[in-house]
């Protein structure tokens, strides 16, 4: 083997370092891999548009499936995203034996099944690290790090736009409209970020994730998805003062049995380490039976750290093109993986703590109402906060619960927003401890 | 393949965290390798004392040839740690055509070289995930997850002990000698903890990530170390004053060409994310010219974590024995290293910003006079804190400096140590920044 050959389908951010990565180290990485690592081709739509890297004209194209072809490339990168093109031209390069890398979580999250069977039928390999959290290689660690241990409980910040947001408004108090703004205007967010703030990218990050820790697919609709868009500087000062921050997080606890699944914005105690990862980054908090507490931290997207990611899985595959093996770690980690779903538990029967703001119009008795409503669906209150400042002609109360069933939270709050002593919907969000 | 044997030598702690985990989740472990791994033999001098786990009798020997030798074992794990006896049963292991899995990180600093050589002309393996930071899969990590990077600087806390030790003096305001004697007749250090303490054991691991980063050989001999015995509460206190807290850090900075290398107690900020790591809790800290800063955190030690670590070797070579496949990544992640060892910058010329504790006397021109001697050394003074407590008959005068030269910093020190006006040594601390 003279050298390995990479082509790269879309030439964005991500695109863009991948390629500088593989050029800038070359040396570096000609030194652990072996043998040289060199980009063959790059195909885009667009090639006008400065990508901030130097590339020879003679490698770009327009036309994908150049790069899927290519007798002199070993190893295809995706990195368009979406789920349509994309899967299109990841079967087609499996079938041209072409091993195949992707950052493409949301393909992963609805169609990693049809892939993983396709790379196997095949016998090529595929590598995704750089789908989850950026730049920290989560994937490995859980394939091969952690791999003794039973995973008890994961919980991620694996949206740095939503944690960038949050961290913003808790810093400087602002509303989420006006921090979103800023945002997209200085280029830290999509313009509209809907999937970043509506948990559907963590939620794709999720999936990716527990599909790994049980070595079998599970079904990205039923995991829970809510955003941070309610969120108010009021839910954040309220927070700090009981000791928590607030934090989109995604969530996977195993119940021995059943398996939790979910994102949404979460109350996260002040001393505990996520609590501390703030701005744009990225943290997973693992915890496995044996290897006890862990966390992973950095940053979980842009054009650097992603290529970083990228690069890691194809210099795992020119090492092992290089030296002649094959990958002894299927995609998921489990050579004998068991049938199915994971086996989530379904939203009603989760059981947690839970942060409540109501909007009390100021008239006698609205507590007792409130607290009356919440004992007969078997919520015990823990901490209850009300201050005099009055917003809008209602006074907010804040209360903390002990652990109920979110199936009786919803009724209850759904009573609770008909009362005519309460203004506004409840403010409802999940504690985790 | 029907299973793939597993010879421990060394039943002590982390032996019997490897057997437990081995067996605890020996379904998870065998889903995730393909076929079953079972611990065939266990070898121990002493096979009086309970381990807390439930062994058959059968099973273990007092003779560690039987592991070596024994034609049902494919991986033979070390843990009796030392570098006499150990090294001969990793390189007879070897020799009878044994995988070898070892936490001994005394002998890869010291011998890592002659190890991995033997390794590869018997062809075979070795792993040795366990000898660094108990559960966190670091070196998995440095060969692949951030094998695109060039690593700019890594800073680890390596040793649990020392950290407990410190996060007790900084939360309890007390002396070192109270704190360590309470620890060791908690368990949570040996008696005495010397090793720990003196930095020699960060010092180990840090050998072993420095030859990691450069796929080299390291001379552990030229690694500065110095121990966290001399620090006082009056320091703590001092440092928390100035915005820092008080870490034993394992520091290697890449300044092209060469390298840092050193080990010894640091003034980290608070606002830095090493800083919230407490008790006996690891991390290592890596900023990678692509990935940017990552942090990976931790239990160090202790039976099941470290078990965790011993056991995720073992499953890698299981995985590929029962595949038939091998290694395409060499122990120290580089397949073409380049010769010699890694050049270390020798210790006087670092330069760094200090923290320095001066006993005064309260006489008049004292400051005057520190402030003289370090101006004529080309140390520029940041920050003063004088208070008037006095300790022993003399006051304490804290300052910081900007950054200056370590030869300078001890020629100073060595003057002002002799002057009249100052009583007992001076407390000097490199800060990072």
């Amino acid at each position: 083997m003279q050298e390995i050959g990479v082509g790269i389908i879309g030439f964005g951010t991500v695109g863009a370092g991948t390629y500088e990565v593989l050029t800038e180290n070359s040396a570096i990485i000609q030194s652990r891999v072996g043998v040289p690592v060199r980009v063959k081709k790059i195909a885009d739509l667009d090639l006008e548009t400065d990508r901030g890297v130097q590339v020879n004209p003679e490698i770009l194209t327009t036309e994908a499936m150049e790069v899927i072809q290519d007798p002199e490339i070993h190893v295809v990168v995706e990195l368009i995203g979406g789920v349509t093109q994309a899967k299109e031209y990841i079967l087609a390069a499996m079938e041209n034996g072409k091993h195949v890398v992707t950052a493409n979580k949301a393909l992963l999250a609805e169609h990693g099944k049809e892939i993983y069977t396709k790379a196997s039928r095949c016998g090529v390999e595929i590598g995704f690290e750089a789908s989850v959290a950026g730049g920290i290689p989560i994937l490995q660690t859980l394939r091969s790090g952690l791999c003794a241990n039973r995973i008890k409980t994961l919980m991620g910040i694996l949206n740095g736009t939503s944690n960038y947001i949050l961290t913003k408004m808790s810093k400087e108090g602002l509303p989420y409209s006006r921090v979103v703004q800023e945002a997209v205007e200085q280029g830290y967010a999509e313009d509209p970020p809907t999937l970043d703030v509506d948990g559907t990218d963590a939620a794709h990050k999720l999936a990716v994730l527990i599909s790994l820790i049980y070595g079998k697919a599970v079904s990205f609709k039923d995991i829970y998805r809510e955003g941070i868009q309610e969120i108010t500087p009021d839910d954040v000062q309220f927070a700090r003062e009981l000791g928590y921050c607030i934090k989109l997080l995604a969530v996977c606890r195993d119940l021995n049995g059943q398996v939790e699944a979910r994102v949404h914005p979460a109350l996260v105690p002040m001393d505990h380490i996520l609590a501390n990862v703030n701005d744009v980054f990225n943290a997973i908090y693992v915890e496995g039976d044996f290897v006890g507490p862990n966390l992973y931290y950095g940053l979980g997207a842009g054009r650097r750290p992603t290529g970083s990611a990228v690069a890691a899985d194809i210099m795992a595959l020119a090492r092992r093109i290089a030296s002649g093996t094959k990958a002894a770690t299927p995609p998921l980690g489990h050579v004998s993986p068991s049938d199915g779903e994971v086996p989530l538990l379904p939203m009603d029967d989760l059981v947690c703590e839970y942060y409540f703001r109501f909007s009390a119009l100021d008239k006698p008795g609205v507590l007792s109402r409130i607290a009356g409503v919440l004992g007969e669906h078997d919520i015990s209150i823990a901490w209850v906060i009300q201050k005099g400042r009055e917003i809008n002609g209602s006074v907010p109360v804040v209360m903390m619960t002990h652990e109920a069933r979110e199936s009786n939270v919803r009724k209850a709050v759904s009573l609770l927003d008909s009362l005519e002593e309460l203004s506004g919907k409840t403010m409802v969000i999940r504690v985790e401890k």
